[in-house]
């Protein structure tokens, strides 16, 4: 929980300066002034007291324990601090003062040798070069922000400094509050995986937020997020998306920013909800802080204006996440006893626009009553004769008492002020626009589908490990990087997928001896070390039908090889199981900098070269992640069958995918793989991998 | 320009109340207020006065001319008073009373003989059932809204009169202004199209926006679209578009819903920018209103804070529109002038959280005065050290000076606010988020590269335009409305597209020598309008390579023909021309009700069937629109030719989808069609229609 960070009993703040310009001097103001009721001590070479306390040149020279450091001096004196406050017992450290790794060259090495000393004394440190740390639960506001925020459900992370004033700033007018609030500076120790952790189940938090540019551990990022999102929802922004934004990022932090398919695979496979603007980030933590989750995906919409109504129902529809609620024959029978008959009785409910609070209670309380309804999007729009303020207490009411989630969407601005701030007291969530309403509930209903998955089921084949790892040591010794096709052909072996078989032929009777113990018609192929574009030179021969043509083309195979590269040694010809036609896929591996292999499925050919039909997801990948991921190409349909077509094996195509997961999770030197094509035979026929690229690190 | 509507020099208020809770007496009470100039006389059947105006009994008792008169009556007295307005001469009505097609019944019966009325008296008529019309130019406020918007150049249409409620409410806090603000009703007379005429080029209009529910008059919406567009950008929110939106839709307005596929089409060739949100909307408003138009695509960004640097980074490069501007020599030299080391010079400029306004401003000059920025983004987020208003100050200062667009995101809002009214005052929009400011500057440079597009290039062919009426005359003659395979040769023919040759042999012999004609291989079929599965009953042979054969199978297929289908008429054998291999496309329309003749164009087959990769346009459509229909695909590269093919021959392509647009303007009787395949030989080689479907209304 790193109370040592968020709850401390006493705080030390080194560079507490009497000087009112200095940040020193803010930071210490800011843990005074905000109802902080641990001990305090200022820590200053030379003051006798600062803000009225008495002061220390050192954390050795406070006279009681220390459970918090707050680090406001220049980086070349950190590190000495650092020892004093290890020789003091200090637990938690937040290291404000720039000039580490986000300089460079000399503030790297600084920044190592400060990491190895937090390490060293077993302390956890947020920063260096950040903002600070604001709790609102113990009112410790361990920053130099120039507000203290307001108290609220939010626990929020920002890689970015800038970001967390800003939305401090922001927040205030808006009457969104936090429980905590952290600038992650460089996140040397304390990182988001850490703060993951902290945050896990965290009675006072209903979401976590995060902005990030980069993550610094992707294994660790998604076993935390994995767990923690079960029980708490955690939307993140994530920039240093695209090309520039990366280039941007890496000057930025200095952070390497990982592929943004291995993000999208991350935030997928871990349950984060990915908020694609600030926008985004603050509509959905609105609705996840105020309003109970979502039990369903049936919504109803109530409004006094068809235009916002049908914009609504527009936006659900497109969601992919809601669908419009269908009234039970009572509702409709009490709509229709509440309502004037010019009203509109079904989903979206018209209460007109001539309607005041009581219609609108009616609505609300018929709608959220019927059992077919989960949640509610409220809409209203200024008229006349409506009391806005009172329409307001009545759908917090009703809210309240229905336990399922009611978003609003005031629109205007000029005469619905008070009515907005009653909104927010009562912790109805009202966006101004009805799009954004459903957005956020469209969020909450994937939260809850991703809080009902069952836990995921990994599979362990049994394969031959040890054939591998002696095989990628044989490849290591030759100081190759890339396995040659029998070196693949015996990967794909060991771990249990189906090859065609393949003899090698020394001579044309053996050949033909060969072809037939496999079955004609075979295919015969050049078998040289030396020659590597074997259809070139007229070295590969499909649909060879008899022994007599296997011996036939076994002398011509040979003897174009001898006479188009007199110098290649040549071991013979391998003769190879004709695989029937199948559909055709692709499964490649590519390891991502920061979250390992990456697995591509797609269906193979133009469909991935041109399409770029192509789904990913992280080793180790569960059954359930293997299914959802093949179901999700566009192209899924041809493995299904198309026009009269049988359905493809798919579960055998799963079982490759899940047999490559087990192979470049045990072998992480392995940095690319494709099997290209996987060729899928009819379902209960299986499925055959023809050719397979493998390269080591 | 609709004078009579938006600037008339005398109005009648007909239903003009002295009891203020009546809505006669609010609109009088706008038109009184507002500073409206010209004369005014309230209509009252027995009040003298009305808000101290002199009342009469009806339009005919006022003594001097009047030119608009808008109606708050109860709709079953309107009629009598349109024939009072019409003897009076009265030339614009606003008709704000309901009770007509809404209601549906007789309410749709009372419209009908109010439009007749209107149309006899030919005056121009906005709603019925709506809130009325606002011009600020004019100083006209006739509605019943509450509140008077400010002045602006934004001129705004809405078929919701509740969203014209709540924007007018919304606009009051923002600062937004309008020219003219329409709400159009039942739009029975003056509609999208005849507002779109009235505001085409309007000096006092930077900007048209309109929420639309459905569109009356789908080709003139187009023409007129197409025409202003070239002058003021049209930003539209059209609702409805989802299947339960449409249902909602229909039975809020009665308006037939166009497909979703015309709508997109519909605003692509008409140059419209599509608002997805009402935000959106107004996002855009805001830019186009306040700044010049962007004449390029490169966008410079100048930001204190590293982390919304990169948010607007990932926007720009999302956007499809806009790139990051890369700076001159010059330009980054005078950044390394102004700004401190740590700065950073480059596309996107950081002055860092320490900057106050001067850095803003010498990195703003800096990037504005290169030659290589189109545009800028500044985004700023408050830091203690800011000094947020003359940041604004000189942020306006320097947009006004270099006449290039500038967007803000301002971040934050509590320790802003004044800033932002600054910015508002002079006219630089400011965005919450950064990503907004972006999207919006993105919308500009579509917009001008509209503007840009040269004059489009209509084809049109020879064609034997006599032969498919007369053909259409006789199928209508027996009665049917899906043409036959010959039939439907017969139009293609005459409309110029290639066709395998096929004629229709009585004999062996006669097949046989046809055959030999045609040139071997051939495909012969059964020929009988009793057999509509050929190939089920063995009637069709492919391949069929010598004379020999083409004897054989003559007496096969009708022998199968008799066997299987002893009843039919057989006609003969068609001998066809076996067409070389190539690349399939689809080339289809179907007549929307809207919009008229929808042309689909995809990739034939399962690229059709399964990924729906197909694209829309409507006909007529130019050669530069089928160009960048075809081209708009994502299968696309499979006419470009993948894995080493040559090109496929796309002018030939792109010709059969001008005939066929040719042909479907030409006989709007045909409601649906589909060349499926259309086979695309090699560049230069033609293209053949292999099959067509034809079907009349």
């Amino acid at each position: 929980m790193l109370e040592e960070i968020f709850a401390p009993q006493s705080v030390a703040i080194v560079g507490a300066s009497p000087e009112p310009t200095r940040l020193g001097h803010s930071v210490l103001k800011n843990i005074v002034q905000h109802g902080f009721q641990g001990r305090i001590y200022p820590i200053h070479p030379s003051a006798q007291e600062v803000l009225d306390l008495s002061a220390y040149a050192s954390v050795l020279d406070v006279p009681d324990s220390v459970d918090l450091a707050v680090i406001v001096i220049p980086a070349k004196y950190v590190l000495d601090v650092i020892d004093q406050c290890g020789q003091k017992g200090i637990r938690g450290l937040i290291v404000i003062s720039a000039g580490f790794k986000e300089v460079g060259g000399h503030g790297k090495e600084l920044e190592r040798q400060l990491l190895a000393k937090v390490q060293h004394y077993g302390m956890r440190m947020v920063g260096p070069n950040c903002l600070g740390v604001i709790d609102t639960i113990s009112r410790l506001n361990a920053s130099f922000a120039a507000l203290m925020p307001d108290d609220g459900e939010i626990a929020f992370m920002s890689q970015s400094g800038a970001l967390c004033t800003a939305t401090l700033d922001w927040s205030k007018t808006q009457g969104i509050g936090f429980s905590r609030f952290v600038s992650l500076g460089n996140k040397s120790d304390v990182d988001e995986v850490a703060l993951l952790r902290a945050w896990n189940a965290d009675p006072h938090s209903k979401v976590i937020l995060a902005y990030l540019e980069g993550i610094s551990n992707g294994p660790a990022f998604i076993a935390a997020a994995r767990e923690v999102t079960k029980n708490t929802p955690v939307v993140a922004l994530k920039s240093g998306t695209t090309v520039a934004g990366t280039r941007a990022a890496s000057s930025h932090t200095g952070s390497l920013a990982g592929s943004e398919s291995a993000y999208e695979a991350a935030f997928a496979q871990s349950g984060i909800l990915r908020a694609r603007t600030m926008g985004e980030l603050f509509d959905l933590a609105m609705a996840f802080s105020y309003q109970p989750l979502i039990t369903g995906n049936r919504v109803a919409i109530v409004t006094n204006a068809g235009g916002p109504g049908i914009i609504a129902t527009d936006a659900i529809e497109r969601s992919g996440a809601l669908k419009m609620a269908e009234f039970s024959p009572q509702t409709i029978e009490c709509l229709k006893k509440h309502l004037p008959a010019s009203a509109n009785f079904y989903n979206p409910i018209d209460v007109i626009g001539d309607a005041r609070s009581d219609r609108y209670e009616a609505a609300i309380e018929a709608a959220l009553a019927d059992p077919g309804v989960d949640g509610a999007v409220v809409l209203f729009t200024p008229q006349a004769i409506s009391d806005t303020e009172q329409t307001a207490l009545v759908i917090s009411d009703l809210a309240a008492k229905h336990n399922k989630p009611v978003v609003t969407s005031f629109m205007g601005a000029y005469s619905i002020g008070s009515a907005l701030e009653l909104l927010n007291q009562r912790r109805i969530p009202n966006y101004q626009f009805p799009e954004r309403a459903v957005q956020a509930l469209a969020a909450m209903a994937h939260h809850r589908d991703w809080r009902q998955q069952p836990t995921p089921e990994y599979a362990t084949f049994d394969v031959d490990r040890d054939r591998v790892r002696k095989l990628f040591e044989k490849v290591r010794e030759s100081r190759r990087v890339e396995l040659g096709e029998l070196e693949a052909r015996e990967v794909i072996e060991a771990y249990g997928m189906r090859l065609p078989q393949s003899r090698l032929a020394r001579t044309p009777d053996e050949a033909a001896q060969i072809a037939a113990e496999i079955g004609f018609p075979v295919v015969m192929k050049i078998s040289s070390p030396d020659i590597l574009h074997k259809s070139d030179i007229g070295g590969v021969k499909v649909g060879v039908s008899d022994t007599t043509a296997a011996r036939d083309i076994f002398e011509l195979i040979e003897y174009r090889a001898r006479k188009y590269s007199p110098d290649a040694s040549i071991w013979g010809v391998l003769v190879q199981e004709m695989v029937r036609k199948g559909r055709e896929m692709l499964v490649g591996i590519k390891r991502d900098p920061q979250f390992g292999p990456l697995i591509a499925v797609g269906m193979g050919g133009i469909y991935v070269e041109v399409l770029r039909d192509v789904a990913f997801r992280l080793a180790p990948v569960s059954r359930q992640e293997v299914a959802e991921q093949i179901r999700s190409i566009k192209t899924f349909p041809l493995l299904r069958g198309v026009r009269g077509e049988q359905p493809a094996d798919i579960a055998a195509a799963e079982e490759v995918v899940l047999r490559v997961s087990q192979l470049v999770t045990d072998f992480p030197e392995i940095v690319e793989m494709d099997i290209n094509p996987l060729v899928v035979h009819n379902q209960g026929e299986g499925a055959i991998v023809l050719d397979a690229r493998i390269i080591l690190a």
